[in-house]
């Protein structure tokens, strides 16, 4: 009798708790469906069934990664399980050796690729509120010190989130994880009182792969320098994701204030505004716009991120530099540009003339993109002569020079608009008059031009 | 020749990397003297050869900690060391095993906090710039993976500062680490090639000391999971640094906003301010307070700030609990307090008294702490009338509960001054007159009685 007593108690224990977690960490609604996905392993099916018992309408799916021969067998028992439950489910085979192979990626981070694909195409033909997966605590642990190893920053150290939105597979369908603060041998204890039977998966003890061999040598060994010391990694994982939170929101204010454009292959900065931000934030600037250049590169490099600071710092005298993964730097004036290099940066920004134009005065004339060069007979010749400015010096300059001393970006030079009489220039919009043509005493009669935006 | 053209090139590599670490990130001036910790290993003598070949006036300094019997020995190495180069030196002789036992701390903690204590007291009496202590950057790494296994948050992780001011130790005097980027091998190889004779200190080779089982086991361990994870984990400490500095700077911001008083013994944080705060933020001030009233508790417990978290959410209905260290919170209206238990909070912003006052109107009356009561004869009695609250319920109300419901808090509801009429209470300053004694239409006197500070 008390063996029974104990026994039910733990399980709605498990239940209470996974139900608080659905609904205040990971706001689930319980009358929408949520796709699972389902290895078939313990985790899963405890999931599987926790979510069952609680009520939430669920989609199964469970993805071959063919790696293992029996692997398809699994399909079959997933879906068997599933069936008997009365639940929809789905499976799919793919190949993450040759996908690894094809990518150059290791196996575990094709099979992930894959799965997480899978899953996500799934959720949205089966309008899921959510894609839940059964990482748990002890996973978490595994996840700091594999980031940890692996020499990242804050971002890695902070581990999985019980509620990820947006995530890398989705801007609008949320990633859950709701067993992320059980370990695994309550999940185990959990299987075993309700007679779930786990598919073995033999990959899982294979300590040649990374992740097994913290699992099954590295976690167990530092529980010999400090007892519990996978709970303090598991609450270090929490501690700096608050942490992370807050500098996130900061990132977000300082891209606002710092970056001046962004498209698909490039990103736009004020140096200034950029030179201003403590560095931590300015290494998360510059990890987001590469990230947002480089979608696929998982894990950013530190040196890449030291090179555009020091880039900044210091800037090369060719004004540009390499920083790796086919991305350069490249600076004008106050301002810098990450960008892919075959990319033309956007013009708009200046005003730019690919035909020659002849002037019939007084007029206005079309320049590219929206651009307008307007030219009108001033009556107030007294006013103009003092606000017209003209280069004092009369000596002359090669028109590069002068546009290299202007901080005119080199690539708008060629396309820069000039006002000529004859062979002369008059004036290079945005910048002073020619000597020659400045507003002296004598002036009796003025034209004034000018080039502007819609 | 070739051999030779290596050993100078290493030697003033050394030299220059440090040289410019010395002044631009321990910020010393090369004319003041600097007071450096020299045990006699290899880092410290290293540490003593470069700083004085680059012409900074030093003082030595050595603490015997009577852990090992030859140790009376080494002073006597280092102080003919000193002398040999013609530096001044101080030693001195402690016992860390006796104060490791009356203190219930470690050995190791122990000699660290004698240590520290020692070159402070003899920097403060050489009028030195700063201490300077010769860490090494595997040294940083012990740090970050010991505060990691112990559990620290973002603190702990970032390992040590190349200069640190204020630390623990004082306010003015920085200690500063100008070795924290160079590794143990280098230093080594520095030694051999200046002929430097390291003492042998065999309590370096004791694995059951924790650093030094993290230093002969662990790392090289490591080392076979990702070859180079030894400069992976220094760069995370130095990424991890300048987050910190950031959620520093915020804290003290968040600190101004929260915190409406600090003593010795007591913080008093308003509960509204405190609660719009991010959670990152709000357990680091909730920290900030503990080691406060706690200087000597070194590391704060993870469940000392959760149980801060914990109780703010949702207040016991005492309005007080322990949260250890001898130190309680208490909830008192929008202000709750983190202090020791049997410290008495300050009153000053609230009128006490603690004698009866006999009246003779009209007057002025000094209670406690600086606030007066004084009472006026009113002549504009219809103005008096419109704005002076009474309490517009007649049934009678015991002054406890009153006194309860208008949130008076309990250990200042002993001394808060009454203003009665014979055996009735007229007024409860700062709240509503008595129904008894509002002022009706039938009112042709009014004495108005006013309780403020000076």
């Amino acid at each position: 009798v008390r063996f029974f007593a104990l026994y039910v108690y733990n399980q709605f224990a498990m239940l209470l708790r996974i139900d608080t977690i659905l609904q205040r960490d990971c706001c689930l609604d319980r009358n929408l469906p949520i796709l699972l996905g389902v290895s078939g392993g313990g985790d899963s099916l405890c999931l599987l069934d926790l979510l069952h018992r609680l009520g939430y309408p669920l989609v199964v799916a469970h993805l071959d990664h063919g790696i293992r021969p029996e692997s398809s067998l699994d399909s079959n028992t997933v879906l068997k399980i599933a069936g008997s439950l009365g639940i929809p489910a789905v499976s799919q085979a793919a190949s993450a050796p040759d996908y690894a192979r094809e990518h150059n990626l290791s196996l575990e981070e094709s099979a992930r690729i894959l799965r997480y694909r899978f899953l996500f195409e799934q959720a949205a033909i089966h309008a899921a509120q959510a894609v839940a997966v059964a990482h748990n605590a002890d996973d978490q642990v595994e996840t700091l010190l594999m980031h940890l190893l692996r020499g990242s920053g804050l971002d890695g150290l902070t581990g999985m989130a019980l509620r990820s939105l947006p995530n890398p597979w989705s801007a609008t369908i949320p990633l859950v994880r709701p067993l992320l603060g059980i370990w695994r041998h309550e999940i185990d204890t959990y299987c075993r009182e309700r007679h779930l039977e786990p598919i073995l998966d033999r990959t899982n003890l294979d300590t040649r792969y990374f992740r097994n061999r913290l699992r099954h040598e590295l976690v167990p060994e530092l529980e010999t320098y400090i007892p519990g010391v996978r709970q303090r990694l598991w609450r270090t994982a929490g501690l700096l994701s608050s942490d992370r939170q807050i500098l996130d929101n900061l990132t977000r204010q300082a891209w606002q204030a710092v970056v001046l454009g962004a498209g698909v292959d490039f990103t736009t900065f004020s140096l200034t505004a950029f030179s201003t931000q403590p560095v931590g934030l300015q290494r998360r600037l510059i990890r987001q716009s590469v990230s947002g250049l480089r979608p696929e590169a998982r894990d950013i490099d530190y040196a890449l991120v030291q090179r555009v600071l020091d880039f900044v710092e210091c800037p090369s005298h060719t004004n540009q530099a390499d920083i790796g993964l086919g991305l350069g730097i490249f600076l004008e004036g106050d301002e810098f540009h990450i960008k892919t290099w075959d990319t033309t940066l956007p013009v708009d920004g200046y005003p730019q003339i690919t035909e020659d134009l002849v002037l019939v005065l007084p007029g206005e004339w079309h320049l590219d993109s929206g651009w307008i060069l307007s030219a009108e007979i001033v009556m107030d010749v007294e006013t103009a002569r003092e606000s017209a400015l003209a280069n004092q010096d009369g000596s002359s300059l090669k028109l590069s020079d002068y546009m290299l001393n202007r901080k005119i970006p080199a690539r708008l030079r060629g396309a820069w608009p000039l006002l000529c009489l004859d062979d002369q220039v008059a004036w290079v919009p945005g910048h002073h008059l020619a000597h020659h043509f400045r507003l002296t005493r004598e002036t009796k009669k003025v034209l004034a031009f000018q080039v502007g935006l819609k």
